[in-house]
């Protein structure tokens, strides 16, 4: 089945497009909750480890997928990576769709190296392994199309997704994403060529396997962005901590409130650290996370097309 | 010291430019001459890891520096980088110079994450540890200022440098980095963005902890590059395998022959696989590392300015 098809029916199946971000930032994170562990990189690996199967306890069955942020794993080095791949493992067994924000690119050949990597499978002996089994990656495109390429083909025979950078949340995207050649911005360049990278894998569903990254806190080009790409899925950072809201992300979806997911980190995962949720649920971290997801839906719901997949 | 500074006496003590690239792809892995591995992700980052052991033994004192692509060792997932890592700190152990090509890029505060996994430490209970160590990490501009800022600052800390991809050696680098705006093309907006980015942190070398990825299968650009660029030392990928000539690559050099190092990856790693070299050297592998290194030495020497490096 597409990547297309396979998130749209995980939208449809709990009703709304919310993507828990798994971000687990060594200062925010609920320690004083959890059991004491040494301070070594394994200790806070594994610290790591019993965090994200805690969000993924609280989220599973909530939400369509889950992102995990791959630089805070990877700062713990390779014990990091291992409890990555554990709560990867666990978050798919639970239902999830599992997206990898990697931003990966590179030059063909490697580039192939880590489609193969991350969303399919590598050959040894006479079978293959799945050394990740991600179910959609970030790419940046800043190498042009022989960099994409490699993850579409990958993606295709897998089932598999990717979301490619286009517009990104922060203040500095401007530098270079706006930037105005031929008439047009940077971004509005990317997602052209994305068009044309995009059209051979929609599936029945509408949707292609190659998606777009587009930040909530840039509206304009958000709403700007769904009609030049139909039949690509926005994966929407920047909803919350970062200041975007859910009128700011209302034009990403299309009428029936699909084709989009929007993101949330910090201001999910991190939720005991809100006054009221404190007050509310106190060393319950676990709870403030569904309090907060369930009011992020809600939200979400109310005040985007997202309201149309409400089921109830 | 300044990364600036450490490069340039590295290149200065072996009196070359190269840069040996390990990218170790299993199927051109000289594996039929090193132990059998059992056929699992681990028996296969056993054999990553000895290769690029075997290959370090070869080129320490001989170039100044290695350079990692971690798609392929991540490609084998957390035991991949177990081996990666091996090798990162066994290389600095020889005294090489340890370019790490992630192509890493995120906003801000994951920027920041990245910037302490590769080029930091971590700060753990009272003490601090460096989950990589690597010298040098490449980084892809696509996001923007904000992007680039935590990398050179956990750098200037630690006396570590980053390369930050400008134009780059394959054929889709035009896709994008070569649309034109404001009259310019997007790689000459990096490169006077990345001017800035590196001005504060020139040291007395008169080079910067900033440096820039410039491909060497872009001659003119190469050459316009190191015009607009004084004080950004290039990282040159494209020589040999991907068809660039040591005449292409001799614009990236200032006067003195320094200024740039020079890449090269499967043309040196698998040199056993060249038919003259298998000939002379048969079995051993490593012996045909030696003089593909020894003949790309000589050839920057006789048709780059790099020959002023010669101390003999």
């Amino acid at each position: 089945m597409g990547f297309g098809r396979t998130l749209g029916e995980s939208v449809r199946r709990v009703g709304n497009p919310v993507v828990v971000g798994i971000d687990p930032r060594a200062e925010s994170l609920p320690s004083r909750y959890l059991e004491q562990f040494e301070a070594t990189l394994g200790g806070r690996a594994e610290a790591y480890r019993v965090f994200g199967r805690g969000v993924v306890d609280v989220v599973g069955g909530m939400v369509p997928a889950v992102k995990f942020q791959a630089a805070f794993y990877e700062a713990l080095g390779p014990r990091g990576l291992v409890a990555l791949q554990d709560t990867m493992e666990y978050a798919r067994g639970k239902g999830l769709l599992v997206i990898l924000d990697g931003k990966r690119n590179d030059i063909g050949s490697t580039a192939e190296a880590y489609a193969q990597a991350y969303l399919g499978e590598v050959a040894l002996g006479g079978t293959n392994v799945a050394p990740w089994d991600a179910d959609a990656l970030t790419i940046n495109p800043y190498l042009g199309g022989d960099g994409i390429t490699p993850f579409s083909q990958v993606a295709s025979a897998r089932g598999k997704g990717l979301f490619v950078l286009v517009k990104t949340s922060n203040p500095s995207s401007r530098d270079l994403q706006d930037l105005v050649a031929d008439g047009k911005p940077i971004y509005r360049h990317v997602a052209e060529s994305l068009a044309n990278w995009a059209a051979p894998y929609r599936d029945e569903s509408g949707y292609s396997l190659v998606g777009a990254v587009v930040g909530a806190t840039y509206p304009e080009q958000l709403a700007e962005l769904r009609e030049a790409l139909p039949g690509v899925t926005f994966l929407v950072p920047g909803y919350g901590t970062q200041g975007g809201t859910a009128k700011d992300v209302a034009a990403a979806f299309d009428g029936e409130g699909m084709g989009a997911v929007v993101n949330n980190s910090r201001g999910l995962t991190f939720a005991y650290l809100r006054k009221d949720l404190a007050a509310r649920f106190g060393a319950n971290w676990q709870a403030a996370i569904e309090a907060a997801t369930k009011e992020m839906i809600d939200d979400l719901a109310a005040n985007t097309p997202a309201g149309k997949l409400r089921t109830v």
